[in-house]
């Protein structure tokens, strides 16, 4: 199986907190990086945790909230003054550009690469990145400005041949990318030979949802739906439920709630406020709702 | 004697590096904050240096290339989401005002604080910042883009009454004030009693001159002639000269030389490059140009 994990970079909400940097997740599959927001430290972060970061080709803002972005700046400098030369490709809101180009025309930079900016609509879900193995699909979210989350999903496997099924049957091998496909044999004689008798099941292709910031609407489970993992914003606890909703935030327990209606089959809380400083109590509410519910830890990995 | 110190919150330049942010330096005069250049990570600096940040009122960005001043925009939120009420005045390149407006609007942020933006001229040195006590001055540097440095100066003091001398020729306190300013004394008889029988030296004085990001150049001492202690770039060392002028910085060689020229009291070596792991060999290069030198250590104080 490839490699699918998510390091946490950062976990902390507005402002950074003593051993909580600003949000940003890092997304592993099978040695492509993808980095999911860029607050301010997150190049450090990825030093101090040894992220090979060069390999980051794809970078994913949810929005222009400075603790999800206020980072970038920083890494495409460093990309340029590391030598870079891949092609970047960034996806987010229309005005990100703006911000970016204006930083490195005031610094008269000519970047060494190039970036592409790919401008996320957030009115529905939308495929925004495809290559041989994963998608990624960007989906609204409910924030006080324009908001997007992230789904990485594996595509399809292609079925497993059961080669003494295959011999038996006496499939010749240049079938074999349909059986993989799915097809069914229909051997020389008009027999169909059924595909589920050739291969074997391939296994379950894997999802993890990034969801930060947003407040909970009924809406979002849909988008994530049986995902393996999810990482959600946890701002709050339910005691501030209130102030959670005026500022379109999340409460541990609406983290949980999302989880329980995806179906999510771990929950990652994140996007701490600064007011907590032992977040063992917002871990203890998610989990009396989701059980197979962690705390987002920097410099941790979660691998699906 | 007021306090008068420099703290230093990064000393790298260009990236960050391991146990070097970049460049960053708070001015603590008299309990009043002032911070020269804001590079990535600088509020996380000063939160783990338990700087009592809400009280700095100025802030001075020598130039706009992103290792000094991509920390100011976090710093400029952080201040609004902590319910900042004092205005804050920033003093830099014209371009400034727009990076930071442009990232305010993408944000919908109204700040609940006014920042007023002082464009600095960057063709002659120009005093831009006066209070009670001190005077800061900005000064031409030479670099690839527009820079300036910073001088933050004392006032001269008022001279020191000697009580037991005032006494004895029965000077009235109403004429103290003008004691202080330096006058003589007539006395009723009118005899002149000269100003230094009656009062003390009060001492020079002190003044802090920050310097980065420059190549060497003939004008340079001279406008930082006789400060107690000064913070030179020193990128390189003198082994890389050549590339040190290509790219108008400085080795540790020419912040040296800047010391001896413009008489100065101390010198700070800072914003290094990350080829140099261990500073050792930058530090002993200065010092025998100019053995009242130190390296600049994040985290550490300078008195003067």
């Amino acid at each position: 199986m490839k490699e699918f994990s998510v390091t946490i970079l950062g976990s902390s909400a507005a402002l950074p907190y003593k051993g909580r940097n600003l949000t940003s997740q890092l997304v592993n599959y099978s040695g492509s990086l993808f980095l999911i927001d860029c607050g301010e430290g997150t190049q450090m972060q990825m030093m101090k945790y040894k992220v090979r970061f060069m390999r980051i080709n794809h970078i994913f803002i949810s929005h222009l909230h400075g603790d999800h972005f206020y980072g970038l700046i920083g890494l495409v400098s460093t990309f340029h003054l590391l030598g870079r030369r891949d092609p970047l490709h960034i996806y987010g809101p229309a005005m990100l550009e703006e911000i970016i180009r204006l930083q490195l025309k005031a610094s008269f930079t000519s970047l060494v690469y190039s970036i592409t900016f790919h401008v996320v609509k957030d009115d529905a879900p939308v495929q925004i990145f495809e290559d041989e193995r994963i998608v990624v699909t960007s989906f609204p979210m409910q924030h006080r400005i324009p908001t997007t989350g992230f789904l990485f999903a594996e595509k399809p496997f292609p079925r497993k041949i059961n080669l003494e099924a295959t011999e038996k049957y006496e499939v010749p091998y240049t079938f074999f990318p349909e059986l993989k496909n799915g097809a069914d044999y229909c051997d020389a004689e008009g027999r169909i030979i059924d595909n589920e008798v050739l291969t074997t099941d391939p296994g379950k292709p894997r999802s993890f949802a990034s969801c930060s910031d947003t407040s909970f609407f009924e809406a979002l489970p849909g988008f994530i739906k049986g995902c393996d993992l999810m990482y959600h914003e946890a701002t709050f606890m339910n005691d501030m439920a209130v102030v959670a909703r005026e500022k379109m935030h999340s409460t541990s327990a609406d983290a949980a709630n999302v989880a329980v209606l995806a179906d999510a089959g771990r929950l990652l809380l994140g996007h701490f406020s600064a007011r907590y400083e032992h977040l063992g109590l917002l871990l203890e509410e998610a989990q009396r709702i989701f059980p197979s519910t962690e705390l987002a830890e920097e410099g941790k990995t979660y691998t699906l």
